[in-house]
């Protein structure tokens, strides 16, 4: 059985088709991210035809869209400000139109939490949380061999968007609320935490093109104080979220992906010590492993909605 | 069908027949807080023989316990700080020799969130989260129609251990971490912050016998300005809690129990504002309802144990 799988990201749509746990002819587009769904209908159209024909025996079309899915109607309920129309693009019509073939939708981060789950560094766990790290946040949870989703499908999604911080705040997040994980160490909470600091104009990130999370990690290796503290920051606010994420679901296992896996070496250790320092846990701490598949994991669970 | 149920409090025990969802023969026996279970073994053997003799026809007996309990074993795992030996005792052995009845035990929260479920405000509802605030705090939640247990069976449980503050502290938590919402609302925290406040001195706080959760609220009704900040300072941080928990579970209904709910015309109100101004929901904000057995939801939920 093979699966005709699409990425849709905030910079990039991925496609491939997906056999036997291998991610096949796969496709990366760059594109821009303030275009609506149907400006990339015909891109998507384009990769679906193309990947059809060279695997004619697919058995469907699984979609990973960063929002929020219902996965009974296949329909997105509600974007962050990427592909805006998509909850009024009916795509299981669309794709059963051009291809006679079966779509399903489902959230991004609970398609690359069941990609890890059923190939990756989740295998052999029935109890698991998944958590994607960058520049947005991505998480799911499966419990009892089951992906948890919730009465509005919200459920293991918004780990990004637990409050660890309960102070009333300006600096609002792009859920539009704020004190969450995701606004915490986020490029723009970076950014002003560097120009506000007395240590900012000997900083080589005065000098660099721009300051976000990526700059900050690049800046730490090079030994620039000011980018190590606002890393650490970043660490220990990723850290508290990890812990609110384990309390929350209990898991065996919390795989860590996402662009800051870059720097692993330094991401593991430190998140290790302090989820110890704060989890409440009193069966053992679940392990920490870093994704197997950070570029393909959401390709790879879209098999699974066909399951 | 009849369940023999015992609720053990933190500062009283409480056995009841339930009979077609009532709690009959009621006995509470209020207790010192710093003994072990075992030295509270002849108090329930008296208060089970006692409920035997009314109705020999009770097929069970339910437990519900303040900490870790595992339900596939019906042992605890780990206490707060009470009946500290629990871990130890063989319970279900016990009433076996003593009653020839099958005993079942799970932790207090899941039972009242199960007795609220079945009985009271979560009636109904395949989704709910329920939610006791007090000097601790316990939280459950039920997702699609099943009580949510995790691998350690903790999850659900740690709604007052979700961290809301970030930042490192001095300030422990009864959890033995820092940063939870039951540390930043407790007892110790609201007495720590009157003492410190500029209105301490010109504050009914300072001439009360002691300064907790429950004078708070009280001197607050009395129009005294301190007690008034440090509420909505509580409130505030609950509200927090509450938005975790509905981040992390989904409900469609959110059931609040506990002590402060002797003031609910002032604190659901709050918590309404709070939490739509800091959820994000965009299939809609859950309701919140205050629960129907505050005093013994949990004695109800026992019966659940033998469905």
């Amino acid at each position: 059985m093979s699966i005709i799988a699409i990425d849709l990201g905030g910079t990039r749509i991925k496609a491939g088709l997906i056999k036997d746990g291998q991610v096949e002819n796969l496709t990366i587009k760059e594109i821009s991210t303030n275009e609506g769904l149907s400006d990339y209908l015909p891109v998507l159209h384009a990769l679906i035809a193309d990947l059809h024909l060279r695997d004619q025996s697919a058995t469907g079309i699984g979609i990973g869209f960063p929002g929020l899915v219902d996965t009974d109607k296949n329909t997105v309920i509600d974007t962050s400000g990427k592909y805006n129309d998509a909850p009024g693009i009916d795509l299981v019509g669309w794709a059963r139109d051009e291809f006679g073939l079966n779509l399903k939708i489902e959230n991004d981060a609970r398609l690359a939490c069941l990609g890890e789950w059923k190939y990756g560094a989740g295998k052999g766990y029935d109890n698991m949380v998944m958590c994607t790290l960058g520049t947005g946040i991505g998480s799911s949870a499966i419990i009892d061999g089951k992906i948890l989703r919730g009465r509005h499908f919200q459920a293991g999604i918004l780990g990004g968007h637990s409050i660890i911080e309960y102070r009333a705040s300006q600096e609002v997040c792009s859920c539009g609320k704020y004190g969450c994980v995701e606004s915490l160490a986020s490029n723009w909470a970076v950014r002003k935490m560097a120009r506000q600091h007395p240590l900012f104009l000997t900083s080589s990130l005065s000098r660099g093109e721009k300051i976000d999370l990526a700059s900050i990690f690049e800046k730490s290796e090079q030994g620039d104080e000011l980018s190590v503290l606002l890393r650490d920051h970043c660490m220990s606010v990723w850290s508290v979220g990890l812990v609110n994420l384990i309390h929350a679901y209990d898991p065996e296992v919390v795989v860590v992906g996402g662009g800051i896996m870059h720097a692993k070496e330094i991401v593991l250790p430190y998140f290790e010590e302090q989820i110890k320092k704060r989890v409440w846990c009193p069966s053992g701490v679940p392990e920490l492993r870093s994704a197997d598949y950070p570029d393909s994991a959401a390709l790879l669970g879209a098999t699974q909605l066909f399951e």
